[in-house]
């Protein structure tokens, strides 16, 4: 199922001005217009990928609404709370999770330049949209990027029935040569929660896999998984090795969270309702090419990698093999090219937002 | 299911008597002394963790199987291809893969007392055992270990019908305080292929999760997916998100294989079949924790995190939830007390190897 709701509206907005929209309404919220460049960059890249969960959409219930009420800095006194080597560890003093983690970005790279490796850990930072995003800025540089997160707990550990651990994503962007660079961008729980609700909606049952009951049973169930169950680790329940995606998932949370000084388990909060600060945490790492091997001999095995994979003989009833983060750069061209799709819901209370503060609309098609 | 049947005999053998055992063997065939001491250091370790399908089974069909045939380096020239900074490429030189990964994680956790971090590639290696040793050697420096490696094709990319991964390993140690260390172990596979061969032989379904037919199809037939079939990625076939445990799996060969110079995809080789070098690539990293904050505030935090996840409420059915690596830590105090439980069979070859060699064969007792 596509992320995207077929019984829904969506509008087409050229990408360029969606992102001048978003960063002007951040800036409305005294975020400084560098900040809100980059976070308009994000969350527009997002929609562009067809990541719609984590785009535009969360500018509002996430970020604004956490401006309006006083419970995240605009303005946040981003420091490197300590520093060895090619490791730091920045302080995100409660701003937006995708400045801080942007800046955490930049300086690994800057790192690995020196080093080959260079690794951060941001604390006391907020959601921070697409992992993906900050792995893939170490691409340009012909460089590895690696990124990872703690989140609010919706997950239950193995033999657990209580949410205890986010969806923790992992990514790892490689860079190739011909073809389009490997980007893994995945949460450690079998399916976002997002999915389950829109199961829910429509009163469609659910691969028993996918989440438990509140009783902590594997159950197909959506309603019973969002409402006082939780989602199950990648790999599912026990008997289906879900004790890996467990395990991973806490591997994520040590790293982001208690390595970093920052929130881990259920101390993560929901952006959504908590006036106090999430405390989520993120860990990244840049890793230089060119300390394994020159840069275009690596760039063409990746391309080799990528060929044997996508010439594999194909399973019955399968016409193509894909490549993390294939999918997404489709939908990236198709949507740099008709305009990014924003959920009808979405734009209207984005166009009421910027009515309130007298900021132009722009065009949009609708389709 | 344990991995122990319980239909077989095992023998208790002492760890020390064990480990001075297998070394003595690998010395017949060449391996320097210091070497053989890592060697058997690593397989007594996987036998006492209670992970046999790694432990002194392996020594003959993977190992001396090998040097017997001139397939294998006793004596290889490991020496660093490359390196720049925090960051070094070692080539193994078609020598043991315990040996080299040895060495590298040595070298990483060097680094890494200098710049906070330390990272490793190993090309031209072997089948080095378990990745968890490895990853554990950061523990005693109070850092944290990371390690990947490739192996030979058994694991089915998302849509496709050809083993052109293996069970790609990831590892990740992190020190605690007053718990045991948090040690992840697994295969990105959903299971490993001696659990198949189990349930073939005795002639049990397995869940229809586990892999797939020649065709692709999700199959609960273990000879199907045994001959011609293969194994599922981490999460199972697509429906259930196994495109997830095929991106894990193949950014870990794109780091161990890819990046570092090795073989990749089919062209890692089987190595109880194969004459030609099996191409094995690792990827080790070691980091210093006191890079991000005190050790002794981390350990805590770690328990705390460990603490919260065990005394969470439990799953209906449930009597207790584990972190990863606590049923071996167990294992291994019983198996230290009680010596280490070897197979009948693999004890009948190791005994005739020894008595080939004259070499003391040490006493057991059968249970």
């Amino acid at each position: 199922m596509s992320e995207r709701e077929e019984d829904s509206k969506y509008l087409r907005v050229p990408a360029l001005a969606l992102k001048r929209l978003v960063a002007g309404l951040l800036e409305k919220y005294d975020v400084p217009p560098a900040d809100a460049g980059i976070v308009s960059d994000v969350l527009v890249d997002a929609d562009l990928r067809g990541v719609e969960s984590h785009g535009v959409g969360r500018l509002l219930p996430y970020y604004i609404f956490r401006f309006q009420n006083g419970y995240m800095n605009s303005r946040p006194n981003l420091q490197v709370a300590r520093s060895f080597g090619a490791v730091f560890n920045l302080d995100g003093d409660n701003g937006l999770g995708h400045v801080a983690c942007h800046h955490a970005m930049q300086k690994s790279i800057e790192l690995a330049n020196k080093f080959g490796v260079g690794v951060g850990g941001i604390k006391n930072s907020n959601h921070f949209g697409i992992a993906a995003y900050y792995a893939m800025m170490a691409l340009r540089e012909g460089m590895i990027g690696i990124c990872l997160s703690n989140s609010q707990p919706l997950t239950l550990p193995t033999y657990s029935r209580k949410r205890l651990l986010g969806t923790n994503p992992v990514s790892i962007a490689i860079p190739a040569g011909k073809s389009q660079p490997f980007v893994l961008d995945m949460a450690t729980s079998v399916v976002p929660i997002g999915k389950i609700e829109v199961y829910r909606r429509k009163n469609l049952q659910v691969p028993p896999v996918w989440g438990a009951d509140s009783q902590g049973n594997a159950t197909p169930d959506p309603g019973k998984i969002f409402e006082g169950g939780g989602l199950f680790p990648l790999g599912g329940p026990a008997e289906t090795a879900g004790y890996k995606g467990y395990g991973l998932s806490a591997a994520i949370d040590l790293l982001s969270g208690v390595l970093t000084g920052s929130n881990f388990l259920a101390s993560v909060l929901n952006a959504r309702v908590h006036p106090d600060p999430c405390g989520v945490g993120h860990f990244v790492a840049a890793l230089k090419v060119e300390a394994f091997m020159d840069l275009e001999e690596f760039k063409e095995r990746v391309d080799q990698f990528i060929t044997e994979l996508k010439n594999a003989p194909l399973a019955e009833g399968c016409d193509r093999i894909y490549i993390a983060g294939e999918k997404e750069f489709q939908q990236w061209e198709e949507n740099m090219k008709n305009g990014v799709p924003v959920h009808e819901k979405v734009w209207a209370d984005l166009s009421s937002l910027c009515a309130k503060h007298d900021m132009e609309i722009p065009a949009t098609v609708q389709f």
